[in-house]
C-alpha cells in the first residue's frame, strides 16, 4: 500500500500545496526525509513565486502530478547537516534552486552542466532517486544533498536574493555562455518581468548598453529611470524598430507569449545572437533567409549547473544586484497566482516563509 | 536613352542568359568594362552550375532581372591586369565566386566578412557600383576587382575546382566559424547534393565523424563508400533517429526543400549546433522547449570573406578536396538545369567554357 505524503519520509514538514489543476493552493501536511551523510536540511525562511509555479499549479505543461507543492527559489538557514558535509554548517545561510539531483556521471554532469542531465531531479514534481516524490519551498523545512546547496553571502538579504536561484540564474549563464557579457556590447532584453528585470542588472553590472524590448510602452520609464537600461524599444513601433535594426550583439528573450522572432532576427548585427529563455506555447516561424544574410543564431539556455550558480550568487553580492521584489505572507499566493497572471507584479513576489507559514 | 547589354562597356562579351522567367538559356551578346588599374580580366575555362543559378533564371526568389546571366562559380587564365594589381599577372590560374563588390568600410568588411556587407555586389543579378548590371561565369570573360579574385593552386583542376567558390566555402565556413572542426568531433550532414558532398568530404579532412543525414535511403553506399562518410541516416526512419540521438556535436543543414527542424535538435547533443546554409521557401517551425532543454543553437551562414575563400581553397588544395563533377557542353545547359531539378547530377554540373562556348 502506498504510503502517504505524510508518511513517507520521518521528518514532519508542512506547506502549501495544489491539490488539482484548478491551481488553488492550500496548506499541506507532508514529510521530508532524514538528514543523510552528506544532506543539509534547512529552516526555510523565503521562498521566491516563479512563473513555472503557475504553469506547474495548473498543469499547463501536462506535466503535474498532484499534491504539487511548488518554490525553487528558496532560502533559509541551515539546522542540520549529515556526518560527511563538508562545506556548510548549522546556522549557515544557504539556498536552493530548480534542482536537487542529477546522474554525476554523464557527460552534462562531469561539465557542471547538472541542468542539463536527462535524469536530473527537479526541486519539486519530480520523482527523487528514493522513488519519492519532490516537494518545492512553499514549506516550512527543506532537505537536499550539499550538492544542491547554495551559499547565500553575508551581504545578501535571503527575501530578495531568493529570486537569483532562479530567475538569476537563468539569465546570467546565456549572456556568460553566448559571451554577451563583454564591456561596451549592446544587448537587448524582449520583455521586462521576473527574468527580464534581472538580465538587465546583470547586463549593467557587465559594463554592456542595455536596451529593453517591450510591447508596453509604459514600461519606458520604469526601464530608464527604475533599472538603468540606456535605451527603451517598443516592438509595436515599426519605426523605432527599423531605427535599431542591425545595432545589438545579441537579445535575450525572456518571453513565454507567443511572439515573433524575425522583428528581433531584424535588430542584431552579423554574428549576433538571440538566446530564448523563456518557452512560448507554440513554436514560432524561423525564416532561415534572414539568419543566413547575416551568419545569425537562435538559441536556448534553461537555467545553469549549481557550479555556475553559486558563481552568479557572488557576482550578484559582489555587485549589488537583487531583484525587485514584493514580499507576501503564505495566505496570499492564491491572489498573488491571479496578479501574476497579470503580470501586476515588479517584479517578483517572495513569500515570507518564516513569518507567515503557520500550522492550521 | 538606355544603352544595350552590347554597347554599355568597350569590351565584347559572350555568354548564355535567360531572357524571362521560362529560364530558358540562350546565346547572348554583351560587353564588359575595359580592365581598370586594379582589375583582373581572365579568359573563362569552366563555370560550375550552382542550384541558385536554378532560383535565379526562373526569379523564383522575386528579384531577377533579364537578361540574366548566371554563374558565379568561375574559374580561368589571367589575360590582363590593371596597372596597379599586384597580386596576379597575365597567366595566372584564377577564379571568382559569389562575389565581385562591397563597401570596404563598415564593420564587415573590415572583418573580412564582405559576404555580409549590406552594399555588397553579387557577381550576377547584381547592380555594380558603376550604375551597371553584373553578368556571371556562363560567359567567355570575366573581369573584376583583384580583391575578389582568388588564385587557384598549381595543382587544382580547374574545373573540379571551380565549384569550390560558391559551394566549397558555403561549408567550409561554418564549419570553422561555429567551431565544429575539431578532430572526433560528430557531425551530421543533411542533404547529400552540391553542397552536402562537399560539407562531407571538408569534415573528413577536418578529422569529424561523419553522417550523412538523407531521405533516401539509395544514397546511403555512395554516401558510405564513395565519400567516406562514417554513417549514413534515413531521416524517415524513426528508430534510426531515435537510435542516433543527441550523439551529434552539429549538424550541417544543405537542404533548400521545406523539412522539420525538430527531428535535427533531437540528434544533436546538449551544446549542440544547427547551420542552416540552404533557405527553404517556407520558415520551418522552431520549437523552443527543446533548444532550452540542450542549449541548442539554430543559425545560419552565407558563403565567406574573400580572405576566408582563398583560405578555404588553398585547404581543399592541400588536402585533395575536389566536388565530383559532370562536366557538359555549354549548350547542354537548359538539360542540366531540368536534371538540376530532379537533383540527377552527382554532384555538380560545371560548363566547359572554354572549349564549348562558340560565339554563334
Amino acid at each position: 500500500m502506498l504510503k502517504s505524503p505524510e508518511e513517507v519520509h520521518p521528518r514532519k514538514a508542512f506547506g502549501w500545496a495544489a491539490r488539482d489543476t484548478s491551481g488553488v493552493l492550500s496548506p499541506f501536511k507532508f514529510s521530508r526525509r532524514a538528514t543523510r551523510d552528506e544532506d543539509v536540511a534547512f529552516k526555510v525562511l523565503y521562498c521566491g513565486v516563479c512563473h513555472s509555479d503557475l504553469h506547474c499549479v495548473k498543469n499547463e505543461w501536462g506535466i503535474s502530478q498532484y499534491p504539487l507543492l511548488p518554490g525553487h527559489e528558496i532560502a533559509g538557514i541551515v539546522t542540520e547537516v549529515g556526518s560527511k558535509v563538508t562545506k556548510y554548517k548549522v546556522g549557515d545561510r544557504v539556498g536552493v534552486g530548480c534542482m536537487v539531483g542529477a546522474c554525476h556521471t554523464c557527460d552534462n554532469c562531469k561539465d557542471d552542466l547538472e541542468n542539463y542531465c536527462a535524469k536530473g531531479i527537479q526541486t519539486y514534481n519530480s520523482i527523487d532517486f528514493d522513488g519519492t516524490k519532490t516537494y518545492g519551498g512553499y514549506s516550512d523545512i527543506m532537505v537536499a544533498n550539499e550538492r544542491y546547496i547554495i551559499r547565500m553571502p553575508d551581504n545578501m538579504p535571503l527575501d530578495a536574493g531568493a529570486p537569483l536561484l532562479c530567475a538569476g540564474i537563468t539569465v546570467y549563464s546565456p549572456l556568460k555562455y553566448y559571451g554577451l557579457c563583454n564591456p561596451g556590447m549592446h544587448l537587448g532584453v524582449v520583455g521586462l518581468g521576473g527574468l527580464g528585470h534581472v538580465a538587465v542588472k546583470f547586463a549593467k553590472a557587465f559594463g554592456l548598453k542595455v536596451t529593453v524590448i517591450s510591447t508596453s510602452p509604459g514600461k519606458k520609464q520604469e526601464a530608464l529611470e527604475g533599472l538603468g537600461a540606456d535605451a527603451f524599444l517598443n516592438s509595436r513601433d515599426m519605426a523605432e524598430m527599423e531605427a535599431a535594426a542591425a545595432t545589438m550583439d545579441g537579445i535575450i528573450d525572456t518571453v513565454s507569449a507567443d511572439h515573433p522572432l524575425l522583428p528581433l532576427i531584424n535588430l542584431i548585427k552579423t554574428n549576433g545572437k538571440i538566446v530564448c529563455v523563456g518557452a512560448p506555447e507554440h513554436p514560432p516561424q524561423l525564416p532561415i533567409f534572414p539568419l543566413l544574410g547575416g551568419r545569425k543564431t537562435v538559441a536556448g539556455s534553461m537555467i545553469g549547473g549549481l557550479k555556475e550558480t553559486q558563481e552568479m550568487i557572488d557576482f550578484a553580492a559582489k555587485h549589488n544586484i537583487l531583484p525587485n521584489i514584493e514580499v507576501i505572507p503564505m495566505d496570499y499566493i492564491n491572489t498573488a497566482m491571479d496578479r501574476l497572471v497579470k503580470a501586476d507584479v515588479k517584479y517578483r513576489f517572495v513569500i515570507d516563509i518564516g513569518n507567515t507559514l503557520t500550522p492550521a
